[in-house]
C-alpha cells in the first residue's frame, strides 16, 4: 500500500528534534518513502490521502518492557502488599491460564496499546507462542522472550524445560512476520534464576546471536539480597556472569548505584524506567538522572497490567517528566524531550535499530497520528511539551504499523474487539 | 428538566464506598430524585432516558485549587527554573492579559474540566469578574476568589484596591447563578502579603461570613523563609494570624510539619494536594498520607495549566494513588478509594458542602458518566481500583452540573467551542 499523510504536523524525534509544519510524509509499503513541504505528483501518485491538517504526526511509541498478557489481570489486586500481591492473587491466577487465555489477554493488551500510539513492545512472560501468534496477527511489532525461572545448579541444562522451550521459540519466531517479530531470552531476574542457570541462558543466547531481556534491580530487598549472598550488587552479578556481554534490556533498575551504571554503560545495556509500575508497587524511584548523565540509553516501559494498571506509554513519558523534578526538587530533570525520546529512539535503540523510534525518509513507517482538536492542546505553544506533559493515550487517532493502518478513530483493523471482550469475560468466570 | 439515567454501574462514593449494578437515576431540576434497581413508572414519568448499560455513573469531580485562565500558558515555558519561569515567563505574560483574554482561557479551560469530569473548581486569579461570568454561562459550579499580594504595613487598607475588588466581586457573585457560584477571600501567601495585609484580608472574610483560599507552604524556600522572618512555620503562621478561624481551603501543604498537621486538623482547615504541579515544579511531595492520618481532610487539584499542564482531574487521582507509594515505599498509600475522595466527597467537605461529591437521593446532580467500552476497561474486576489505576478523563461521556447536561460525547451545550479556539489564537498572536 501508498499512503501519503497530507499537511501534518510532524514531530520527527530526529537529532535536532526538528518539528515541521505542514509537512506531506508518503509512506510506500513498510518505509517512509519521502517527507517535505512539497512532494512530487510522480511521486505520490497512486497514494491513499489522509488528511493530517490538525493532526500530530510522529513515531509510533516503543514500550521497552511489558507482561502483555497480565491485562487479565488488571484492577484484580491493588493496594496490598508486595508478597500478599504476589502469592496470594497473581501467583494462584496465573497458575490457571492457558495459552488460548494468555492469547486472548495479548490481543486485549494489544488493541489498549494499538489506541494508545505503541507500535513495537519488548514482552517477557510464557505462552510465548500465543504471545507471538497474537502480535503476528495484529500486525503490531514485538520482540519477545520467554521468562525462565529456575535455581538448578546444573552442571546439565540441556534437559530444561523452559530453557528448551526458549530456544524453540526463538528458532521458530525470530525475524517471523515479515521481521516484525524478533526474540530474546530472558533469565527472569538474580533472585529467580540459580547463577548456574543464568550462565546456561547467557550460553545460549550466545549460540543463537540472541538479546537479552532480565530485570534488574527492582527492588530494595532484591538489592539487599544480592549484597548478602553474592557479595555483589545484582548488576554486578548479571556482569560477572557475562549477561551483559549479549545485548541486554534491563527492566526497572530502580536501586542500581553510580557504580552499576558504569557497568551498564560500559556494556551499552538499556535501561528500562517503568515508573507507574515502581511506583504503584513502592519499589522506589529508579535514578534514570544519574544514568543519562552517564550516558546510559535509557527507554520507557509499562511493566504488566497488574502493577500499572495500563498498557499507556503516553502515562508513563508524563510520569518520566514528573517524577524526577519532585523527588530530587531539580526542576530541570527530566525534560520533555528527554522523555520523549525514552518512548521512541531510545527504545529503538535498544532493539539496535536505526530504522524506528523517528520520522525520516527510509525509515519503518510505523508512525501515529494525534487529533489536536482537544481543548488540552489549546493553545498549541511547543508540541514537544504539549506531546510529555498534555497529550493523553486517547489522542491517538491513527496507529501504523510496517506502512500498515492497525487502528483508526476507535477501530481496530486486525482485531476483532468483541470477539476479544467476549473471550476475556469467559476466562474471567472461569478463573475469577 | 427530568432525566433517567438508566441501568448504570453507579460508584456512589458513600460512606460503605456501594457500587450498584444496573442501577437508576433520576434527576429532577438540579437535585436526584431517586435511585435504585428498579424506580416506579409514576415517577419517572416524563424523563427523557439517558442509557448507561455499559456505563459507569459517579460524582463529578471538584478541582480544589486552579487558576483556570492559565490555559493560555499551557506548555508555554516547561522545563525551567522557578525563577526563570516565573519571571522572565509567566509574569510577563500575565501582565499582558485583559479581562477578555481571562474569560476566553477560562471558557477553555472549563472545556477541558467538563469534558474531563469536573464539575466544581476552586479558583484564585484576577480579573474574577470574567472568570465568573464565563463560570455562570457554562453552566459549571465555581468557588471563586480574587488572589490578593501586598506588603503594604496597614493599618488602614480601606484603599486597598485589590482588598476592595475582592469585598465588590464576593457581594455581586457569591450565591449567583442559583448558587452554582461562590466566593472567597485569598490571601495569595505568606510571602506575597504583609502579615497586616492578611489580617485586613481575614477580617473583610469574617465581616462577609466568607470562607478563605490561599496557598500555603508550597516550597522549600517558603518555609525556610517563613522561620527565618517569622519564627514559625507557615501555617502556624496564618493560625496565629486568625485566618484559619475562616474555612480555609489551603493549596500545596507540601513542607508543613507534623505540628502543622496538627494546627490544620484542629481548625478543620481543608487541604488541597496538587500531585502533578508539585512535581512539575520540583516543590516536593506532600505529606499526604501522614495528613490523613491526623484526620485532615484533604482534596485534590490541578493548579493551573501552565504547571501541570492540563485541568485533568482523573490524572490527579491516578498520581495522588502512586507517589505516595513510590515514594514511601509503602504500598498500602494512597488507596485507589482514598485518592478518589480526595476528587470528589472531600471537596465537597472543603466546600462545606454534603449534596456534592456523592451519588445518593437528594443530592445534587452533579454527575458523570464514563464509557466502559475501552480495552483498558477490560477486564473490570474492581470499578473502584479502575477509576483511580485506568481511568483516563477521556472516558467521561456525559458531564451534568446542577441536573444540566453540559457536555456529551465530545460536544459543549453551553460553550461555542469554535469560537473559544479562535478568541485563544487572536490572543496568543497578539501575547506570544
Amino acid at each position: 500500500m501508498k499512503y501519503l499523510f497530507k499537511n501534518a504536523l510532524v514531530v520527527t524525534m530526529n537529532e535536532g528534534l526538528d518539528v515541521l509544519e505542514s509537512c506531506h510524509v508518503l509512506v510506500e509499503s513498510d518505509r517512509i518513502k519521502a517527507m517535505g513541504s512539497s512532494l512530487s505528483p510522480e511521486l505520490t501518485e497512486g497514494a491513499q490521502i489522509i488528511d493530517a491538517e490538525g493532526k500530530l504526526l510522529m513515531p509510533g511509541l516503543i514500550n521497552g518492557h511489558s507482561h502483555v498478557p497480565m491485562t487479565l489481570l488488571r484492577n484484580f489486586a491493588d493496594d496490598m502488599n508486595l508478597q500478599t500481591w504476589l502469592f496470594d492473587h497473581i501467583f494462584p491466577a496465573e497458575g490457571k491460564l492457558t495459552g488460548e487465555d494468555v492469547h486472548w489477554g495479548t490481543q486485549l493488551g494489544i488493541m489498549e496499546m494499538l489506541a494508545t500510539g505503541t507500535t513495537c513492545f519488548i514482552d517477557m512472560y510464557f505462552f510465548m507462542d500465543d504471545i507471538a501468534r497474537a502480535a503476528e496477527l495484529s500486525g503490531i511489532r514485538a520482540q519477545l522472550s520467554r521468562g525462565m525461572t529456575g535455581q538448578d545448579k546444573g552442571p546439565d541444562f540441556s534437559e530444561n524445560k523452559s530453557l528448551n522451550e526458549s530456544i524453540e521459540f526463538y528458532k521458530k519466531w525470530n525475524g517471523a512476520a515479515g521481521g516484525r517479530i524478533t526474540g530474546a531470552f530472558a533469565p527472569h531476574a538474580i533472585y529467580t534464576c540459580s547463577p548456574e542457570y543464568i550462565e546456561a541462558i547467557r550460553d545460549a543466547a550466545e549460540k543463537y546471536e540472541a538479546p537479552i531481556h532480565v530485570h534488574l534491580d527492582e527492588t530494595k530487598v532484591e538489592h539487599e539480597d544480592s549484597l548478602k549472598n553474592f557479595g555483589k550488587t545484582p548488576a554486578r552479578h548479571l556482569y560477572d556472569l557475562g549477561v551483559f556481554d549479549r545485548k541486554t534490556v534491563a527492566a526497572h533498575c530502580v536501586w542500581v548505584t553510580g557504580e552499576d551504571l558504569e557497568l551498564l554503560k560500559e556494556k551499552g545495556v538499556s535501561m528500562v524506567h517503568n515508573p507507574t509500575s515502581n511506583l504503584k508497587l513502592a519499589s522506589g524511584v529508579a535514578p534514570v538522572p544519574a544514568a543519562m548523565a552517564d550516558g546510559v540509553n535509557v527507554l520507557l516501559g509499562t511493566d504488566g497490567a497488574s502493577s500499572n494498571n495500563n498498557l499507556n506509554m503516553f502515562e508513563e513519558i508524563n510520569r518520566a517528566a514528573l517524577i524526577h523534578k519532585g523527588t530530587t526538587l531539580n526542576p530541570l530533570l527530566i525534560s520533555a524531550a528527554e522523555s520523549l525520546k525514552m518512548a521512541t529512539v531510545n527504545g529503538a535503540k535498544a532493539l539496535g535499530r536505526e530504522d524506528l523510534g523517528i520520522v525520516k525518509a527510509g525509515g519503518k513507517a510505523d508512525l501515529i497520528l494525534l487529533d489536536l482538536d482537544k481543548p488540552h492542546f489549546m493553545p498549541l505553544h511547543n508540541p514537544i511539551s504539549a506531546l510529555a506533559y498534555s497529550a493523553e493515550g486517547s489522542d491517538v487517532c491513527l496507529t501504523m504499523v510496517d506502512g500498515r493502518i492497525l487502528y483508526e478513530n476507535g477501530e481496530f483493523k486486525t482485531i476483532d474487539k468483541e470477539k476479544v471482550y467476549y473471550s476475556i469475560r469467559k476466562i474471567c468466570e472461569r478463573i475469577f
